[in-house]
């Protein structure tokens, strides 16, 4: 038997495309010898759909999209997720499902059963755990067709569910595993996934198909990187990562271990990279927008935006603006436009001070007697971010944030004004990855001038200011809130790995205390596995470590 | 028996404050001789705590102030709801739980088996659902100690959940309920909550004493109005909505119907203004912050707040900006003055000419050749959040947003400009509802100026803007908003209803497409069914009806 692996990516809600999709990846699958085509977990609506699940029209088009398929499904049958209703009074009214189409018809429907609700998952707002499982026969197999996390109790010490989905289906004895999910990219997270899908292939001594989702929904990525396993566990295939992708598989070969190409190597910046690159083509392709603005200040972070956003939309797509004041250094111009032309931008230089004055002029009656500070640093940041949107508006581009994860923790950052944006390119990214993720951009030639990784950081709001005098060094300042924020540690946890007390009383409450900004920034790609945004929920106006 | 119902206001995370009031409410209980006092659910760690919950030392803090509060259990018992670890290792590590505590000890634990996760409601992200179910015997009673929602599967057509805690507890035979809730406000709950209550006690033929959380935690809004109800579900008493109170309650008298005081009249508007000045109220409260400021437009929006505010803060505390340019109006600029001047409000103007002609004199060699329109009104709103947000920097307050939940739907405003603040006052009401909540506010004599009222909405960013030109008359378009909003209603639904197909559609896809900006918004004190904000979860890069 031939197995297709579809790894699509589909875009929420846009049923036409979605069917549009499926039906020519089925054709040419059919015409490639395939039996079976397997496209990934609630392939018809796109993942996450979040709340239009609560809307019945948006189920109903779900329902006619299988509908649609299922005619297709004359000479290949078709495995896909998608949402169905729950016909029983009791529980929530939908099921997260795989079917299985055949015949012109659907021959099976299996619903999901362990319903992630962690992190970025909501799927227990939506869907009714199965409680019924069954395996499917076609041609000469007994397939055993499972929805995503329904593989992830399996051998966990630690279970998150009390039930096993996977020990249930065993009772039919399957031949194969054909898995569709929707497992989210981390930079941390593909080996992982490996393992728990080796850990069935052994437990249950069968092989697995496994299709994954590709590409980014707002901030979510999903990475791809199907896989096919043997039942002893060796990797027959793993599929790319950030791109659609079909690849038909043997099941005799792969059960004889014919042709085993093994794993990707899995590389944490190359993958962090090609994660966000995909972020943003996804983001803009998405919404139908073309191209991108941002402000370059000569500084890493708005550096490393520029070189993401033009590998992703193309520089002709990226336009630069340099919005230098009284405290913007020489090199701080000359290193931006260095960058701009390095990378083939286009990019204009719009001083700033004449704004400035303007409203330091509008406002001289009113902070009469008052001690510069804060307030009119600020107020350049954001003199800044109002000329951005006005390009952005003007021109219909999209402005890109560029704020680092360890900035928008501690918030280090003004409130509308570097932190404008509709989308965080590197916002995932603790400055210490920052440096990291640029000096791989340069691996094999100065893309971004040297000068502008080796400078101390600096927002240059006032004459001389470094990021140090405000913040600890960032090689501890990222690993105190890796611990908090990534692993959840308590300060006396933190404090007993080896890290002064105070800097890690300061730096938790810091984190607690800026909630309120993060609540009002652009959406985060997410790249590491706890990132700003919806995974993450807390609570504003809370007394907690600060 | 005596049974005291203590609603109290808990601040999360605030373990100490939240341990010192709970001790004092119960000696003051003790005193008045209570037999037992109930506290809210999880009223140890307030509610919600979000993902604090996924911190173990969190956990520790919560187990503490349980453990506290069982020594004070002496000569009464204290029925208080609490996290709780779970010991098994299948499953999630945390029960949501009600305690028992009495002789100095924690004598009962039950846990909570419905755990909502819908709208606001993210319990199943955090929480193992009960298993098993017990009463508590104490003194010549024996008591049902139920959490919440697991009172809301009952008598329900169309139940959420198949399984029914209730009827699990009533082999026991119970002489009474105690339903420990954190049951959230909005404008038409409070009716719902007491037919549910009202049906339990019918059901089981059994009294129920229900204590409730009061006070906001960000925008979620909780109105307290405890209950008890006579087993023929009969109100023997409502207690205060929006204010923290203990009420003692002599279960022989509520049995035998003496004293019966029923329920507390609920009038929309009432509700709504109350609910919203509490939740100004402890936002700043909790923060620790005492000022607010605001833009005064003479709009009716802007109108409002100021008015909420000074209510909730006090007038001293409120300082309103006026922010004029050369599309304002005399009127605006008067009306604006008269009503701070009957709030007996600080106000201050601020002409913002001079930036918006400094920024166009900056952007002029950028923006050759291209036409004046939505990029210089956008201008205009921005530079004057710019300004307010000077002057919350410079004095420490907290700008208040004057966003109405029409033009967040729309998204007729602009990110960064006038939808910049700390705190959505009206983001929940739709434009109609502020002229009703104005003409609420005016019912016993002029606060906001008749004018306010009665002129034309407009935006002021170019000469004879009216919102008329740009929007469907308000009481057409929020009706279509609600319908979409609230009841999920499809296009050809809302149509069906009577309301023109383009009106519909352009409406539905207005909403779809500005996602972008309501995810940057400040969190908006909710007060309908289904608000903005964390209990409406939509995806930003979707294709659907739009």
């Amino acid at each position: 038997m031939n197995i297709a692996l579809a790894q699509i990516n589909i875009h929420v809600g846009n049923f036409e495309a979605n069917l549009a999709k499926m039906l020519e990846y089925t054709a040419r699958a059919k015409a490639q010898g395939a039996d079976i085509i397997a496209f990934p977990e609630l392939a018809t609506v796109g993942y996450p759909p979040r709340d239009f699940l609560e809307f019945s029209d948006f189920i109903d088009k779900a329902e006619h999209v299988i509908a649609e398929l299922a005619k297709a499904a004359d000479g290949i049958a078709i495995v896909v997720g998608s949402v169905s209703r729950n016909p029983v009074v009791e529980g929530k009214d939908l099921y997260n499902s795989v079917y299985f189409l055949a015949g012109g018809r659907v021959q099976q429907v299996q619903h999901k059963t362990l319903l992630p609700t962690y992190d970025i998952f909501d799927e227990y707002r939506y869907f009714e755990p199965a409680s019924e499982w069954g395996v499917v026969r076609y041609q000469d197999k007994t397939i055993a067709m499972v929805v995503c996390e329904d593989s992830w109790n399996v051998g966990n010490e630690n279970p998150l569910y009390k039930i096993n989905p996977m020990d249930q289906m065993m009772a039919y004895q399957p031949d194969l595993i054909i898995n569709v999910s929707a497992s989210p990219f981390a930079y941390d997270h593909a080996a992982e996934r490996i393992e728990v899908l080796q850990t069935n292939c052994r437990r249950y001594n069968l092989p697995m198909y496994y299709v994954n989702h590709v590409g980014a929904q707002t901030e979510v990525l999903f990475d791809g990187a199907s896989i096919v396993l043997h039942a002893d566990g060796t990797v027959i295939d793993e599929m790319p990562y950030f791109r659609e992708a079909m690849r038909i598989y043997n099941t005799e070969e792969v059960n004889a271990k014919d042709n085993v190409s093994g794993e990707v190597p899995k590389d944490k910046l190359t993958l962090i990279h090609d994660a966000i690159v995909m972020g943003i083509q996804n983001y803009f392709g998405k919404l139908g927008f073309q191209r991108a603005i941002l402000g370059l200040s000569g500084g890493i972070d708005s550096a490393l935006v520029a070189v993401l956003a033009a590998r992703a939309l193309g520089p002709e797509n990226v336009r630069c603006i340099l919005l230098p004041s009284q405290h913007s250094s020489d090199h701080s111009v000359n290193d931006a436009r260095q960058l701009a032309e390095n990378l083939g931008c286009q990019y204009d230089i719009v001083p700033i001070e004449g704004i400035y004055d303007a409203y330091l002029e509008a406002l001289r009656p009113h902070f009469w007697g008052t001690a510069e500070g804060l307030t009119e640093e600020n107020l350049q940041a954001r003199a800044r971010g109002m000329l951005l949107m006005a390009f952005s508006n003007k021109f219909g581009h999209i402005l890109l944030n560029t704020s680092n994860k360890s900035e928008m923790a501690v918030g280090y950052g003004t409130l509308y004004g570097d932190m404008c944006g509709g989308l965080s390119v590197i916002g995932d990214l603790y400055k210490t990855e920052c440096f990291a993720l640029a000096r791989y951009i340069n691996k094999d030639g100065e893309v971004i001038p040297a000068n502008i990784i080796s400078k101390p950081p600096s927002a240059e709001l006032r004459p001389g200011q470094l990021d140090s005098d405000s913040l600890p060094p960032y090689d501890l300042l990222d690993q105190v809130l890796y611990q908090y924020i990534e692993k959840r540690q308590s300060p006396q946890d933190i404090i007993a790995m080896g890290f002064e007390e105070a800097l890690v009383r300061k730096t938790l409450r810091l984190v607690n205390i800026n909630e309120f900004k993060r609540y009002q920034t652009a959406p985060v790609l997410r790249v590491s596995s706890k990132s700003f945004g919806m995974g993450r929920r807390m609570p504003i106006v809370a007394k907690y470590l600060n």
